[in-house]
């Protein structure tokens, strides 16, 4: 007398060989059904000789589902598994693409505040703006020193200044812009940190090797860490320069391929003479995909040997 | 004997009749030098029957001035004069203009950031953010109410729902967005605010008529209230419509000429129905026109009565 055990995502069933159900063991919940096979053990302690179905016994073990009664079963627990999976599959990965993003929408907004800010406070103290080329310094100066002050400091007596004399409150309206300038550069220093933080959970190799920056647009321009460790180091070496890629690929004789895509920020290249580029960004690839599969992996942590290797190899420290 | 009286920059000068320097008195700061008549009047007081030289004369006279020594001196004068008509340049114009693109940039960071954290909150709690159209509304919900609550308040089992078990410090990270562009929000408050107060003083009737925003946005693209003074109803009317404007120029059957610019958002437009759009544009144009020259020239506040005409016109309440 044959016995079949067959399991779907309702629960853990036991068949005769007239394929009539004998027992049954419901999941209670995704972790059960997530430890199917503990589940599937109770049953067989309880009964004797169960195998598992082949393809006749599955095809009629299968029609016995077909009735309509389980179907709204089938459809609650159909539910439960994927917002259960949807909910599982926010890792690491996603909040390092979010973080990414958001430092890089805050330097955009940064630029177009600064610049604002510029023109705006030029109409108070022209002098300045052209002094102070770097917008944070200029954004720290002007909210921590009055204009007379600002304009000793350049050796320029405050008559010749052609600057406008402004009411107290048209220059607080100016310096509140500034502060909220400033606030953002504190947000991207704190998310610069917490960046710095999740890679350190989740890459370390891939970010030892590449840079944290550079390792966040990566893994965003790829959508995960899983799919950069599916990628051949040659894709990961142009990542970011598709058209370029697709420029060349449409007309070979006018136009090279990409050396290099998201990685031609790295110091590595950046430091490099311009005949070099191609053999760096080739070497730098090559590590980092190895990185990043150990990362995925949860290998051990050779980021510095790694990231040694390639500093030896082209006397450049970084 | 006849005797010149003449002024450049420098100063006010006397010459004989074979102009020869007799006598002179330079301007000794800018305001002497606005001042120019009160300080002629010194010299006329001095020496008698002075007149004012013809043009042969007046060849002559320039023709002594032409010595190098002065040129240092009409380089220095030159240079304090340009100095101080860019410093009497800015007025509340120039406030106005740098107000309402500071709140225009406002706007797109508030959108641009707005965007990223609905993406980034939706992988802790996805539920949410399509409950909540608004952005200003979202981003206070979610600094103010826990996830379990705001869950609680849509009936949402926390069990249910999709989104990931973040950490705390996660979390905080997302909220510290939220609390950049809740600040953000007060920031364009404050300008509103400021920019009404500015309008106010320099543009009463302006502003009554056009609205705080559609004032300042005409201003600003006109470059000033003087220019807009100088330009016909017809071309307020479309001011900011330049694109569509020279699309009819060029193709005039195919392209309409456009019926208003900056203009558009105003009430009487946006409430009026369609084959009215052209009439309620024209008449507000024409108003706007009236009134932005009585602030220019300072005449008495009649704003509104402007805007009582219009309301009457097309019984349309703004």
């Amino acid at each position: 007398m044959a016995k079949f055990i067959f399991s779907n995502i309702i629960g853990s069933f036991v068949f005769d060989e007239n394929y009539k159900l004998v027992d049954g063991l419901l999941f209670k919940d995704i972790s059960s059904y997530n430890d199917k096979k503990e589940h599937e053990k109770k049953l067989i302690q309880k009964h004797e000789n169960l195998s598992i179905p082949e393809e006749k016994d599955l095809y009629n073990i299968l029609l016995f589902f077909q009735n309509k009664k389980y179907f709204s079963q089938f459809y609650k627990k159909n539910l439960e598994i994927t917002k259960s999976s949807v909910k599982e599959s926010v890792n690491n990965d996603g909040l390092i693409i979010q973080t990414i993003n958001s430092i890089e929408e805050t330097d955009k907004t940064i630029n177009l505040l600064a610049k604002r800010l510029r023109e705006w406070y030029s109409l108070y103290n022209p002098e300045i703006s052209s002094k102070i080329d770097d917008h944070e310094k200029f954004v720290s100066a002007i909210r921590k020193k009055s204009k007379s002050q600002l304009l000793k400091e350049l050796n320029i007596n405050e008559n010749d200044s052609m600057g406008a004399n402004l009411k107290e409150k048209d220059v607080s309206a100016i310096l509140l812009l500034a502060t909220q300038i400033n606030n953002f550069y504190k947000l991207k220093k704190h998310y610069e940190d917490y960046l710095k933080e999740l890679e350190k959970e989740t890459c370390p190799n891939f970010a030892t090797v590449g840079g944290i920056t550079i390792a966040a647009k990566l893994i965003s321009h790829a959508g995960s860490l899983k799919r950069l460790t599916e990628m051949p180091a040659s894709t990961i070496q142009i990542l970011g320069a598709e058209k370029a890629l697709f420029r060349h690929m449409r007309n070979k004789r006018r136009n090279l391929p990409p050396k290099f895509g998201m990685i031609h920020e790295h110091q590595l290249i950046l430091k490099s003479k311009e005949e070099m580029h191609g053999k760096a960004a080739r070497a730098l690839a090559d590590k980092l995909s190895i990185a990043v599969k150990i990362d995925y992996f949860k290998g051990k942590f050779i980021g510095d040997k790694l990231k040694k290797g390639l500093v030896d190899k082209f006397k450049i420290q970084y």
